[in-house]
């Protein structure tokens, strides 16, 4: 077999993916598992389904339980949780800045520094002047990032993770797919996809009941 | 505070009620919560929201997800899966006897016993023969049960129910829902209503990420 590996798929508009994000690397390394960051956009998905909206909002009673769910769950990790406003948020500058600070050596802090400005600090991710302020504290220079963010290579580059995302029959975030094609849906996954990249489909678990 | 409780809630079609079903006494024992089975119809709710079968067969990638994912989880669990066929199944006859046994002795091991008939042998439950086979199984006559099953009694009793759930924000099966009214959705959640119900909201579990 060769290294255990696992692609980590999130929308930045996404509510489970922020405790995914900030769970996946501490756990990956504790697992032995590679992981690759692969930022994508939902919306065109969901529109795919018929939805013009997040399902959460949709349905209203299940998405007073998700905020609920997600505030838990924040509380038990105690990492900050604000509800965002407006929700969800175009993601799609944050998913470009993400493809070039992944190419770099900033990019997996960059996701879970704008994850916990929108859903621990209630920032706008669509707003510029948010995505700046992320890379400053990194210590990343803003304006060639941006500028980097609008060019035609990075944009396919989105597009086509997103057919990708599709083509593996993902449907939602956080999603976690092996090497051998397994696919792993929603934060509550994490731990199983981690150990499937790791053993492949053996006995399983082997849980008692 | 009072002894630790949680209900319960689930629907014989609900495909994750089954290992719910499986899991939840001996966790709930180990524990130290009691609990009491709540069957209702998730017919009438999803009807709400709009739903005339279930969301899994509407949302085809989400639905070839779960049975995917359910398979997995049994095979963790060391529990017998096949598909059922066809999916779903009406639940109304399965509820109304549990109903019956949950009044008697038998009840939960009636339902562990139909939920694994259905996703464990692939039997029909709205097949009065099923339903009468998990019964002998457990030594109980089948005849003035059913017969039971029919009055006026339980058919009102299990519409009440069902409207106690929607009046909950229940709008999926499992659910669990603690004294203190909060509610926990999803096979998922279960070691996590269980630990609410024994220490309420306190400063959550303190995992480390």
């Amino acid at each position: 077999m060769s290294d255990p590996a696992l692609d980590f798929w999130f929308d930045f508009a996404s509510t489970y993916s922020y405790p995914a994000t900030l769970r996946i690397r501490p756990l990956a390394q504790h697992a032995g598992v590679s992981i690759r960051f692969r930022p994508f956009l939902l919306g065109p998905i969901f529109k795919a389904q018929g939805w013009e909206t997040s399902p959460f909002n949709l349905y209203e009673v299940k998405g007073r339980n998700m905020w609920r769910d997600l505030q838990r769950i924040c509380a038990d990790l105690s990492i900050p949780f604000q509800r965002p406003e407006p929700f969800p948020q175009n993601s799609l500058l944050g998913a470009r800045v993400a493809l070039v600070g992944l190419a770099q050596s900033w990019g997996e802090d960059f996701c879970e520094a704008l994850y916990r400005s929108q859903f621990g600090e209630r920032r706008r991710i669509d707003e510029p002047a948010t995505v700046a302020a992320v890379l400053a504290a990194l210590k990343v220079d803003a304006a060639p990032v941006l500028a980097a963010a609008h060019s035609d290579a990075i944009k396919s580059q989105l597009r086509r993770q997103t057919e990708a995302a599709q083509r593996l029959g993902i449907f939602g975030a956080p999603s976690f797919v092996t090497a051998d094609g397994e696919l792993f849906w929603g934060n509550d996954r994490l731990e199983r996809a981690l150990l499937w990249a790791k053993r492949g489909d053996d006995e399983g678990f082997c849980l008692s009941l």
